[in-house]
């Protein structure tokens, strides 16, 4: 499967994005019609034209961008979600896409999920889950050069109940940090998730795992704090991919929610920068 | 949200279809249009109508019926999907469906994809990941009547790999059995996955769980042993689906196809029901 940067797979991608780019933004697509401007409510692609316009107003904002596929899912709107990743690889080549999808499944059926993630959506690397182990992640890895974004420590509430439970001597996250960055990554095709909500565990989980990188969900809307985030976390060359969804899209709820998303996108990616 | 069931619930459902049917068998929907029989692979809706005639060939001998997404978003089917589940529930009503999903995600995206489970595709019941905790499970439930079929230990080879790992005492599945079977059962909607490749870990989350249903892939196929399977986890109204998709569904590739899976469907059924 060829990869759609010419340079290379999304690892070496994102790491020239970093450099490119001096942020370690990554805007979260997550497009949620009842929180849409009133004017765009009605439109029939609202969910594509919502999408394209905050990738207009951020791309030179970001390192990445990831489309949340359960909101398009939700609407039924699954052509818009290609037309958004199509508008990003044509408009704005070398800015990854990471399809959050969070998929685990066994191997045989991972097949067809990894068929969807990237032959029918076109991203450069998808979110997966590390439960069912090293088969359910190898499909996705079959294709050279597109990213396994995996699963390790998230930031939701709960996610201490499993992810933290001490399993002969560590916790359960660290064990999934030290498989992914040694026996998963053969081919450097992976990457982990950390919640910015646990930046405790960010900075043991990139101790164990050099400069693999590391996708941060939950600052924003989610209360994660970006100071302890980007030393926990950082490396010479980046090192993270530092997730804002709600706090980007909807920003404003004007015809001009557009450049509130970019006024946000460019007072986070600074407060990042502050830090590195 | 109203269940598609009269009597109740995706749990109370099942019970009566237990009883009903004589049967723990239940068939998985995984349709793969390259193993479809001649005759149909041209077809434009050739999902719909394969699903649909081994669902008439197979209902009186199912407890549930599992369609498996990946299979459809890899093929960009929803609408066959759709159109599957709706045809079971009209023609074969009391006939539970899980949508086999295994989803697992933080509570604001758990409660899209938990529209699109039941909302957009009215499914019973859906696959769940465990590993995000409980606030990623609760908006299912959100859905009285529905099911949240939790994943505990899969039939995949590199399922040990975490799942087995011992934390503070206990496999890591069983700290999971334990949880979804008290804290998060509160309103009865939960049942398990226990791949039937793992019949001692079977036997060990049955001691647990009470008479939880539990679902178990890995017969057929991935070579599960039916008679270790049942011993493991029967209980007096059943307690088990017993899933098998490829070895029912492909089972002959001529016109008289659904035939063939009804055949094999009797056979599977008739051997569980051996060692009950």
């Amino acid at each position: 499967m060829v990869s759609t940067f010419a340079d290379g797979g999304f690892v070496q991608s994102l790491r020239a994005r970093w450099l490119r780019s001096s942020s370690l933004l990554c805007v979260g697509l997550d497009p949620d019609p009842t929180r849409f401007p009133p004017h765009l409510a009605a439109k029939p692609d609202a969910i594509k034209t919502f999408c394209c316009a905050i990738v207009d107003a951020t791309h030179d904002l970001v390192c990445a961008f990831k489309p949340q596929i359960a909101f398009f899912a939700s609407a039924a709107a699954e052509d818009q979600l290609l037309d958004v990743i199509d508008y990003i690889h044509a408009t704005y080549p070398g800015v990854p896409v990471i399809l959050d999808a969070k998929r685990g499944d066994i191997g045989s059926t991972a097949e067809h999920y990894a068929r969807e993630v990237f032959e029918r959506f076109h991203a450069d690397a998808v979110t997966l889950s590390p439960f069912l182990g090293f088969d359910s992640v190898a499909p996705y890895l079959a294709y050279r050069g597109k990213g396994a974004v995996i699963l390790c420590r998230t930031s939701n509430p709960g996610a201490a109940e499993f992810q933290n439970l001490d399993c002969a001597g560590k916790p359960l996250y660290q064990w999934i940090a030290e498989s992914v960055a040694t026996r998963w990554n053969d081919t450097g095709q992976c990457a982990l998730v950390v919640g910015a909500t646990a930046p405790r565990e960010l900075a043991q989980v990139r101790a164990l795992i050099g400069d693999v990188p590391v996708l941060v969900p939950g600052i924003g809307a989610q209360g994660g704090d970006i100071e302890a985030t980007v030393n926990a976390g950082k490396t010479d060359e980046g090192g993270l991919m530092i997730s804002s969804s709600r706090a980007v899209l909807y920003a404003g709820d004007g015809e001009d929610f557009a450049m509130d998303a970019r006024r946000v996108a460019i007072e986070t990616r600074d407060l990042i920068n502050r830090y590195r």
